[in-house]
């Protein structure tokens, strides 16, 4: 019997020596690679983490004491340590365990985590009912160098709340993220050296001394001592004592540590090393290819991303200016080509969604063409800065929403299906969505030759495409896919998986069906919509019903008081389920049975 | 002819010596004064900021080198200096000067601000183009102790991007901002004294000395200088050089300072003190009551806020663990007295909404009551959270948006007019807006009484109102204010003054109106919208008709293949210009008029 299969029966981790312990990660560290290989996800930074978790679970009583983890993608191993080893097999699979901590799952998952920068704010939050409700465990955080320098964790960590007792934040540091940390607060905090000896020495002098001549003598000491580390001001500021550099992947220290950080209970920042795909050769030397992974440990696909550079470098031919703005994901949204082949044309902030987008703003206001890839689900992040920044300045920023719509495995806390409902009501922008690639190409150009803000949203994974090159320098009618005005029955289909659905539904019913590419969400074809207005329209879209295409369908059709019917096909008003795009367009009724009912 | 006449007729600032400077600076305090006290607006922080504002217009050349204000309150100064003395009078009156600095206004208003946090963003968005584009200005931030700290200043200051050169962040610290700000960074950076002894000396340095062996020498003199500088390493590391701190009112200081800046070239950070209110005696001791003010000086009316603290007192006895949680907006929330009352049951995190959102989940998820009290507007940067950390684990948040609506003169960055459009999409979330203080106190016991995240939004302004007392422990219905169900026009209204036109209206015609108070936006009273689904529905909102009420009433009759006819009355899909908030009602067509028009 392997150490782990011995975990689930009956021998407790805190029975476990050093030795046995090393096993354990080793074993751990396999059952990672085998799943990952068959299941796909994050394993780089899966692999990173694991003696670190073991450790926490080792000193702290989970789920007694609150583990969160920021991003959460890290947190394999914790899953494997809290009873989920059997369920692991079917991680990230329509009803198996997320990839992502979730309270649903278990009661070792203090708070869902899924984007970046939330987790201090969590994590301070729980101490903060704690102390009220004169509660007693500790609250620890895990953060990764990427995530630390979010600004939510940057508010969180700087916040003028004084840090509570019983707080730890593990910064896992593995000096990279997905690209290289060149933040300027990580330059800071990583030019900290001390170690374990001078905190020993700190808290001895406050435990055993007091107001004595001699007590007064050593603070002195102390103080020069403090002095001599300039950049530990900076966290003795933030109300956190700090403790570190450590070793990452060595348990035995880790435990030492983390012993006594429960036992002095004071707020504290562990400044841990660790590496990227620790353990798996590939992994480890190309951290961000294996990142996110498919099965196989194949890079995913991504048929929109995937053509992102090639789409670019043809681009910059035309318009010089061009400045590609990435927050953190340079190679999620497939910009990684041509950050190589135009550097000083290309920005990557980080995590810093907020600013990627005021950014921008900045820039289109004094001359330059900033174009911004962020994720749907994370551009969310950004909503605030497009309306008060790029919106009411009419600024001529372009975004590229990525994984807008259903996104399969990645599950709730990545769904990109409210970006219409975010974007629709801003006043000066418009919103495009392509069929397809060289649509996308031509929506691009065209955007860029605007000067207003545009906004793309375009889906994840494989679509079955052709690529068409067509002439088209504007974007503001509808494109009439299949039938004729004469049909009693209209699909105005958003995006290519709904357009691919309306196709099956007019190739299986047997009455007349005009299939349009709804590819001006707005503002809409409203000589299209006029000239159907006595049929039976449907709206297909990969998005929430509510505030959707539909919705504007419907408020169009009210506007000038027309009786149109209109059924609106898209995501129920639900967080979207795990599963595959495929199960996911099924939960929410965006399928060809369901659209054929509503076929006159 | 005053000095700042003078300024009309030919003299520029730069042909001013010290002495007329001052004078200068008494009579532009005078005006604001004066100008304040007939229009309202924000004071303390416009009295604040006249002197460095002048020594920036005196050393820099405005607009060639663009000047950003954070939050931009503090511009009055600069509005008087660039051509817009005359206009000055009729600031925050439609067809006026916004009160906030505007590109459509003035070429010397380099960037649209009114929220917090974006000014660091935009300039370094203005100094990447000008590089890109091999312009040569400098670009010059204001920003305040409050907003530094905001965590998108926070991203943009720690971002891994080199800072560029001629690029000037000007700390204007008041050391108090509208709380006490103890902030952990402004610890921090408050404890750095040095002057410019020590900038001249570093400077002299790297300018002087090579590779030298005395150059070695003197290279490991200044290392230990800088060591003992401690706090300063702080800002080297974020790519800026510290200068400070000095008095922001001593305009010859400043000046010598600027051209020092100016001739140097770094990117720098300069630390000013200043002080709210300076030289009216009142706005010195109080700066916080006059902040923001009405005419005269009173303070601002608020019919929903001045209630809240009242609300929160009596609600705290029968819900001991709430807490709530504001961001930088006490007073203007309305929670003054309660803080004082309830210290322990009260959170300001100051600027950072982000952090408040998700502070306020983990405490729902561990065990407290937190109700968040944010503007409509501001709490458009809590958006993510709201989605992702409240709603998506069905957390029982109570979120109070206040300014939800036409917020009249404070104009377009203030409106609130999207909230219902960025909230009724999420799921799980329950959308209330009350008629009138005693509604907004029974919703509010219920908001706590459910397990689930509430947001309830009202208006700001005064409104006309009979306190009643009704027990009414559940709000998943409409209210019939008027008529039965023989009316064959129905107007639902969402919020007080919807409501209130509604009643003109039915005073109006001598058609059959039934008038609903919507008040559970989300979700629908299903019952009552079946029972008038063959009638003529007029919606009335203060949201955009994009997105808001309407829309879900009309996604709701398509839902059931209804085909009821529903007219939405709402704000247009423009950003509403400045006026009061009669004028922004008649601008969208909220009007009796425009209603009486749609009754058939």
């Amino acid at each position: 019997m392997s150490i782990l299969e011995s975990l689930y029966s009956g021998t407790t981790l805190k029975q476990l020596n050093i030795e046995q312990l090393k096993v354990l990660c080793d074993e751990i560290r396999e059952k990672i690679i085998s799943t990952t290989e068959k299941n796909g996800g994050h394993l780089s930074s899966n692999l990173g983490s694991v003696e670190l978790t073991v450790a926490i679970h080792y000193v702290f009583d989970i789920p007694t004491d609150k583990l969160i983890f920021d991003v959460g993608h890290q947190a394999y191993t914790h899953k494997i340590l809290t009873g989920r080893l059997n369920e692991f097999e079917n991680i990230r699979k329509k009803g198996g365990l997320s990839g992502f901590p979730d309270p649903l799952e278990s009661d070792s998952d203090a708070f869902l985590v899924g984007h970046a920068g939330t987790s201090i704010s969590a994590g301070l939050g729980y101490c903060r009912s704690r102390d009220y409700l004169k509660e007693d465990y500790f609250v620890i955080n895990v953060v990764g160098d990427a995530s630390l320098f979010n600004g939510e964790n940057l508010e969180a960590i700087t916040s003028n709340l004084d840090k509570p007792k019983k707080f730890l934040i593990i910064f896992n540091d593995n000096g990279m993220s997905i690209g290289k940390n060149n933040n300027g607060l990580y330059k800071l905090v990583s030019k900290i050296t001390i170690r374990k000896s001078y905190t020993r020495f700190n808290s001895f002098l406050q435990k055993t001394i007091g107001k004595t001549f001699i007590g007064k003598f050593l603070r002195k000491i102390k103080r020069s001592i403090k002095r001599s580390l300039s950049s530990k001001a900076f966290t003795d500021n933030l109300g956190l004592k700090y403790v570190g550099k450590f070793d990452g992947h060595d348990l035995k220290t880790m435990i030492k540590i983390l012993s006594d950080v429960k036992e002095f209970g004071a707020p504290t920042l562990l400044h841990l090393q660790t590496v990227k795909g620790k353990g798996h050769e590939q992994a480890e030397n190309d951290s961000s290819r294996f990142h996110g992974v498919s099965k196989n440990l194949a890079p995913s696909e991504h048929y929109f991303s995937d053509g992102i550079s090639k789409i670019l470098q043809e681009q910059i031919i035309k318009t010089p200016n061009l400045v590609a703005i990435t927050a953190g994901m340079k190679d999620g949204v497939g910009l990684g080509e041509f950050a190589l082949s135009h550097k000083s044309s290309f920005i990557d902030v980080g995590i810093q969604e907020e600013h990627a987008v005021t950014l921008a703003a900045g820039m289109a206001k004094s001359g330059t063409k900033p174009i911004v890839f962020i994720y749907s689900t994370f551009l969310q992040r950004g909503y605030d800065q497009i309306v008060h920044d790029v919106c009411m300045q009419n600024l001529p920023v372009v975004f590229m929403i990525d994984r807008a719509g259903l996104v399969g495995a990645d599950g709730k806390t990545h769904q990109g299906v409210f970006d219409l409902s975010y974007l629709t009501h801003i006043p000066n922008l418009t919103v495009l969505s392509p069929k397809n690639l060289s649509e996308l190409k031509r929506m691009l150009n065209y955007a860029i030759s605007k000067n207003s803000p545009v906004a793309i949203r375009y889906p994840n994974g494989k679509i079955n495409d052709i690529f068409e090159e067509i002439e088209e320098n504007s974007f503001n009618k509808f494109e009439v896919l299949k039938g004729d005005l004469s049909c009693d029955n209209v699909i105005l289909a958003v995006g290519p998986r709904a357009i691919s659905i309306a196709n099956e539904v007019s190739l299986t019913v047997d009455k007349s069906v005009l299939i349009v590419n709804a590819r001006t969400v707005k503002p809409l074809d409203i000589g299209l919509l006029n000239s159907v207005k006595d049929k039976n329209v449907i709206t297909v879209e990969e998005n929430s019903i509510i505030g959707g295409f539909g919705s504007l369908v419907l408020n169009y059709y009210s506007s000038i008081n027309s009786n149109t019917k209109v059924s609106v096909v898209g995501v129920k008003d639900e967080f979207v389920h795990l599963g595959t795009v495929d199960e996911q367009l099924e939960f929410n009724g965006i399928t060809k049975d369901n659209i054929i009912k509503l076929i006159k």
